[in-house]
């Protein structure tokens, strides 16, 4: 399997991506159907294709049902990984989704989950990691 | 498979897990030895170790190996999870450590996986998520 990065040195006309950089999504989304959020098959599912629809590889994707309630998914990426915790009685779960590289988009990954779950609201901060970053911006 | 949190409200002593709320650490892990960076088996079980050491329960942990080189590792918790993203050529590597609840320390799961890898120096801050919670601590 190869990793997206480091990059191929010949990458052009992108942000270089050869470097220990990446950027980390952290969200929350709320108001979401308790029985969508306690559905491991469908969570697995959705979050594999949201990434795929935002530029991530996803290469193996694994989840685990809590009792009474809850799912953990969990997404191995070319990129690096994303991540879904459900809390069904509440309607609410925390997501990652952390990427290097140009390609994927992971805000965009998490806006597409908020719409594909049917949450009513979300919110989400992005860290950028590595060298040369240092900010976080909601 | 019950997950730690919400907790059964019998819980006393500590502060409420019962919340939509977690303690996320990301860290940066340098100056490791870059064979150790790019064996996966060693990385998973180090991973795995730490993280009992500090208090969470692990419920699975997968590895791949990238070429040419570079290994990530995804450890399902029942208090969330826990990443690692390896960089031999440059002897770095991503690290998360996402918790909710008062026995998991993940804080602590970073300090012991970067004596056990023998990082030369390592940086980490931590996210309080979920409801009342939204400041970043370094």
């Amino acid at each position: 399997m190869t990793r997206v990065c480091p990059a191929p040195p010949d990458t052009e006309g992108q942000t270089p991506v050869g470097l220990f950089a990446g950027k980390h999504v952290l969200a929350e989304l709320e108001g979401v159907d308790e029985t969508v959020l306690d559905n491991a098959d469908l969570l697995r599912q959705v979050l594999a294709e949201v990434l795929t629809q935002a530029g991530a590889t996803v290469r193996e994707v694994i989840a685990h049902s809590f009792e009474p309630q809850g799912v953990t998914v969990l997404a191995m990426l070319a990129e690096s990984h994303a991540s879904v915790h459900t809390y069904p009685e509440i309607g609410a779960a925390f997501v990652d989704v952390f990427t290097c590289g140009d390609k994927a988009k992971p805000e965009l990954a998490v806006e597409l989950l908020s719409g594909a779950l049917g949450s009513g609201s979300f919110t989400m901060s992005t860290v950028d990691r590595g060298h040369g970053a240092a900010d976080t911006r909601s």
